[in-house]
């Protein structure tokens, strides 16, 4: 992993992966007591900044065939569309008990879903290593995967540039933070593009597994590996590939309350008209609510959309909306 | 008016007002029955188009002194948000009966609100024209003001940028329509720029008073003035200035039921992660649900955000969420 792959990639995704704004508002920046900026990975296509890894791995194949890619949500969608673009077949494995929505958009989006017994303690990992095989597909892993890592620090470049054209010369970014493909590479790109910029991932209580590794210097594990409303950035450790990177780089890892993620949805709604999912609002609920943990006058956010239920967003509305 | 007007706004706008995404969906395509694009003004300052005629109009002054306007929505936010980065007083004009929110949002962008008794048959023009001359206020009406056309048409120009970068070189730009403001400057500005597009204002059922003019030749007014939920534009007629421009350069206009513009609503929540108010959503409504009144193979839609109720677009989502 360097500057260059990503440099590379976001040659390969010109054109083809939107570059999303950069957003602010006057009420958010009062609400936070400092510049608040957002970036809007929820207008990627597909609705969230998984796009630009999927986009970034399979422009990157040299060999045909098809892709295969275990997920049950924004990574699914993203290899679904960007398979399809490709003229490529793409087969998603999925949980027998996915949420009937997402497995209907991956359909929709032109992919073949494969389900699995999630209760019979099927290994995924190894069955889509043995699909891969079976039938000579290249499997995509959501975050451990160079060309995912590289498509995910596409939004750093775009950052740095638009922080340049906003005059912020330095600051915190914060981002939601699963697995770590986003994470490390942001920090890749902007300690390439923007060095006075600090990277901070975000996660929800009991899913800290990547502010724990980052406190202790090791990757640790979270005790649960599902539930929540912020399951999009669910994952049971930092990855292999994006730990040393998140180590060397980033930090410390912020931990909010999921409740403090509906709030920010809510906030997203009526001050930037933009609709987030909850562990896509996070870094937003960190700026906003969690400010005395941030150092400085601007905090940059990355925001992500994925498939938001009607009834949870509904309901964030209902309780925190102004 | 005239494109150079536009051009000089655009100018005037560089770095202050946004450059709002023109957004896509395969999803939205799919119920369309053809390509649907979604210039998205609902990311725009203070959430509407509107941000772009208060921008023009203030940065074109020459002579010092505050602004008045008279609104009780979108105009008035925008107002007061430009006219206080301008350094400049805003006083708006809001009748007794606002909603709270529209209220606050005004005064927390820096304005001074002014209340006239609705029910006791104030004249609203001649108050704020009364109240500029004492006062000494320069007074920026919603659309029949020249610098505000022309500042609604960097619009225009916006999208015959992207629609060339898309590949797009000719179709049909419907425009949610009230006064005409943002129609005839789009309409101007495609001229110059893209004249293989066709500009239709769309109105909500009950104010079609543009649709309704455009077929008869001269200027009709609603019987209602008021009411409905696509309260951000209705009007009681085109305006004197923008009529001309519409007649001359626009139509047909399509005129749509109030409840497809919740359907629409619930789209764009969902495949565009858009937040946009009913009125804003009217032009989207019209692509989506009425495609048989429209030619051609692409269709661009102008959304606009606003001040929406939650518990409106709770409503919206309980109803047409997918």
């Amino acid at each position: 992993m360097n500057i260059d792959m990503i440099r590379a990639a976001a040659d390969r995704a010109a054109g083809h992966v939107r570059r999303t704004p950069l957003l602010n508002s006057p009420f958010l920046d009062d609400v936070a007591g400092r510049r608040v900026w957002i970036k809007a990975e929820a207008l990627q296509h597909t609705g969230s900044f998984k796009y630009r890894g999927a986009w970034s791995a399979i422009s990157a194949l040299t060999d045909p065939g098809g892709i295969i890619a275990s997920s049950s949500g924004n990574h699914a969608q993203a290899i679904a569309r960007v398979a399809h673009l490709h003229g490529r077949e793409a087969v998603i494995i999925m949980p027998d008990d996915a949420p009937k929505m997402k497995v209907d958009n991956t359909r929709a989006l032109g992919a073949e879903v494969v389900f699995y017994d999630r209760m019979a303690g099927v290994d995924r990992d190894k069955m889509a290593e043995d699909m891969a095989r079976d039938r000579n597909l290249h499997l995509i892993k959501p975050f451990d995967h160079p060309q995912v890592i590289a498509g995910q620090g596409t939004t750093g470049l775009e950052i740095a540039d638009q922080a340049r054209a906003e005059g912020i010369t330095k600051g915190q970014v914060l981002v939601c933070c699963g697995g770590g493909g986003l994470t490390s590479g942001i920090a890749l790109a902007l300690e390439a593009e923007a060095p006075n910029f600090r990277v901070h991932p975000v996660e929800p209580e009991k899913f800290d597994d990547v502010a724990r590794s980052l406190k202790s210097g090791q990757i640790e594990t979270n005790a649960q590996t599902g539930g929540g409303i912020c399951d999009a950035i669910v994952t049971p450790a930092p990855g292999q590939l994006t730990f040393p990177h998140l180590h060397r780089l980033c930090g410390p890892g912020f931990v909010i309350p999921e409740d403090d993620c509906l709030r920010a949805m809510a906030h997203a709604f009526s001050r930037l008209k933009l609709v987030l999912e909850p562990g896509g609002a996070i870094a937003l609920a960190a700026a906003l609510f969690h400010g005395d943990q941030i150092e400085g006058d601007d905090v940059i956010c990355v925001a992500s959309g994925g498939n938001v239920d009607a009834d949870m967003f509904a309901h964030a509305l209902k309780v925190y909306a102004q």
